[in-house]
């Protein structure tokens, strides 16, 4: 008799166990192509990630990998074991990029399961984990915490793992490289963008004014290359079913990127090193074609080294109308939408909360 | 008097002289960049092509080129010379990766007219090449034989060829790169994709549950890329009258590389190296919108070496249609189309025998 | 009280002070990714940008980066200080290529004001300036000049400029790497393409019979990537109510690099290096969607060295309509636009003169 397997991967809230740790099946060399077309969706200002030159001026070997890139890996190889099977991803927090990764390095992750719930209604539960991203060295170049809604009961066609025999450190370690630890030299060059820590001040906020369109093959292309295996992003006839679009929704990871990168020719433009994001949410979902844009507000600067501070800002990413027409029309941009009482603003599709190293010019 | 040249390449049937061998003048160094855009639409779960760590482990000097991005290759190269004004691409056979193929190494195609015949109408006829590829050492990386349907006649604006002082070997070698000749060690990982050649049987069937939505764009960048110079790719006014679709129809290589891709999960994630693809077939054609979904039936397995053995499977692409409802519809799916009485699979798309070396847990 | 601010780049023609040079702030490593993601649209010919077996043939160290390349890296790095308000870009002229880029060159450029003029009508004003590409040891790889059509006035949201301690040399240097000064030694292989300086005769016309259709994605990734950051390109938004054709438009240099490359099997195969590119005009604009075309007048011929001519192109690209069928309608091809009293081409969107350095077979 013919047996017919139809597997499926991903978990459902009764696959997780607490205190699990799942070794993500994924590994996977990141190379300058990787590179290139992440900076061929993503036109972020920040040098030290671009330029050989301006990397090596701060103390780096290379031209590290983006860590939004590294964010985006991180998740996508999770899929897998955690949100294959996910209704929703619902928050970021806790996201640093404790060493510089470079081309050339084999990236591996792992998720250790912190908690789960039922919500409420009974029908769906949120599982809580948090993945580490490490080299072929074992160091950790990206550590961060998410939450997924995820349906009850189990994925039945499952084929049994693999074992997992991975441990992940406790508290994942600081927030710089330690290639930056040091006074910042000045810069590599003349000339530059003009956004240094000394342009910034608590409660500033920015109208981000250009938009980004976002085309249908570069999301799937981003989608296939991060081996995000969610059939949402990449499979049209799943989702004309099972997506609350009814057709294939933008990877989330991806929308905060182009965010980050519109935001970053006025922010990011003097930055050395991204020191954390934190409370990021994804209260709308994307699809090809929209158009996003960004806004940011200024929401702590600090001394932190020679040479250099950091500037926290909070970001809002918003789709098909500019910021500044929001703002005009009285939005609450700024404030998270969970638990918002009123004044919900349906354009908004990400926000969360960036802190950046930043050159300063005194 | 002005002198207007229309140059057109590719050859009609009596453009070809069977004995004779063409050297297409693509001279291409494959890069990182190429394995970028390769794996950014191919989401392929073998590690040996994606991870240097993998592919040191088991025993080969890098990340080798996968070897369906060689076959890409070899067949677009082969474009220029063989099939720019073919009807259609009808069968590849005997497709081979003898040694393995490096970012870096430079690579050229040559192909060798093995046979060539009018078909019963007399207004096309098959021509029958062997397309070999090879580095800038000589060394053979990839070797297929494939048919495809020309137009009768000549091709009046073709320019005189540059010579083609070339020879091919009478019969490509092996099917292993030599690196991988021995035992192969244990697993460079902890964790990893769950299905080892211990867990296949003969005749067991895999429905691939996540499908692929292919963008307009990706697939041009791809034909270009692989300099497949074949108009019916990426020319949309050339497609409307001429194209059997009325439009631009991808390329027939990537649809097989898809089909690949989306079964790796399921049967190459514990995956060596290619040992070759036969029998294979494009029994209709695909454009850009389409959604493509694979299946897989185990048709032999065997003891290889110490670690590892090898799995022939079957494999079969749809479009449009998940094949888990195409069984359950009775759909006849893994007999070959050419030939079938009656029950043909009108949303099959690629059908051809693929041959895994897989590790083996015991 | 929130300071709100909507900071916007590119200048206005007041903003523009003649003599005046901006250091271009973006700082970019060129990879191996970036070339592919170029080759993935324009399917070059010619054989040193894509070799490094042909490259290291002509005294070259490495593959360089395409010519086009550089071309586009300029003009898009020059957006931010130039041309980010622009209407149109009018004419290239004295574009050369004095030394070859490798990958993993980091390039910058500064442009240098050349004049500046009211238009006639009083509302706008042509803006011209030339600049330069250095890799990061301030070698001179690509130089051009342009002129633009920008508004009138200041940009008020402008943020002051990072200072511009740079200087250009008054004129730049040759046309051909230092590399390629002496003899040209015999081909590094068998076949090749067709097209050796011998089959050029002045006067010949070469209608290119293969289009390429631009996708919507790849020209948002390629402008993204370049950081051309002109929003008419990428936000939708902006297009629908600012640009000429209510949606976003092709980045002209891409137009030329897709009629470039459609010229390339018939005119670049036996290509060496490109001595320059001048008079170049974009006449209409470009869509995602619309198909490409090139036509090719031979202007002049040149012995150049041993090995090696140069021959003259006067290049045209069309869109939507093949140029053999518009030279069967009559049509006044190779006459620039510009000044034409009656027989404007409409289909035409580029027309330049390219000189290039061939192999000879004689």
């Amino acid at each position: 008799m013919v047996r017919v397997r139809s597997p499926r991967y991903g978990r459902k809230l009764d696959d997780f166990t607490v205190g699990a740790v799942y070794a993500h099946p994924w590994d996977v060399t990141v190379d300058e192509g990787m590179l290139a077309l992440f900076a061929a969706s993503f036109q972020d200002a920040l040098p030290t990630y671009a330029s050989r030159v301006a990397a090596r001026s701060v103390g780096l070997r290379d031209r590290p990998v983006s860590p939004l890139l590294l964010l985006n890996l991180g998740i996508s190889f999770s899929v897998h074991d955690v949100s294959e099977q996910a209704i929703a991803h619902l928050a970021y927090t806790d996201v640093r990029f404790p060493a510089a990764c470079y081309p050339g390095d084999t990236l591996r992750a792992s998720s250790l399961v912190i908690g789960k719930k039922p919500v409420s209604t009974g029908d769906k539960g949120v599982v809580h984990v948090r993945t580490q991203v490490v080299n072929q060295d074992g160091l950790l170049v990206c550590s961060f915490e998410r939450k997924a809604l995820v349906p009850p009961g189990r994925v039945a066609e499952r084929p049994e793992d693999a074992p997992h025999a991975v441990a992940q450190p406790d508290a994942p370690p600081g927030r710089l490289p330690k290639e930056l630890d040091g006074p910042l030299p000045p810069p590599a060059r003349q000339g530059g963008f003009a956004c240094a820590w000394d342009d910034f001040e608590v409660g500033d906020v920015i109208t981000h004014e250009v938009g980004r369109t976002i085309g249908d093959s570069e999301h799937m292309q981003l989608a296939t290359l991060l081996r995000n295996s969610h059939p949402l992003h990449v499979d049209e006839q799943y989702s004309r079913s099972s997506s609350f679009a009814k057709t294939r929704v933008v990877h989330g990871g991806l929308v905060l990127s182009w965010v980050l990168a519109l935001s970053s020719r006025d922010t990011a433009g003097c930055g050395v090193w991204d020191l954390g994001l934190d409370e990021g949410a994804h209260p709308s979902g994307v699809l090809a074609g929209d158009t996003l844009f960004a806004a940011s507000k200024v929401i702590a600067r600090e001394e932190a080294k020679s040479g250099a501070g950091s500037v926290t800002f909070r970001l809002v990413g918003v789709k098909n109308t500019p910021p500044r027409a929001l703002l005009d029309q009285g939005a609450d941009l700024f404030t998270p939408e969970l638990g918002k009482a009123e004044g919900r603003v349906k354009e908004k599709v990400v926000e969360i909360t960036r802190t950046l190293l930043l050159r300063r010019r005194s």
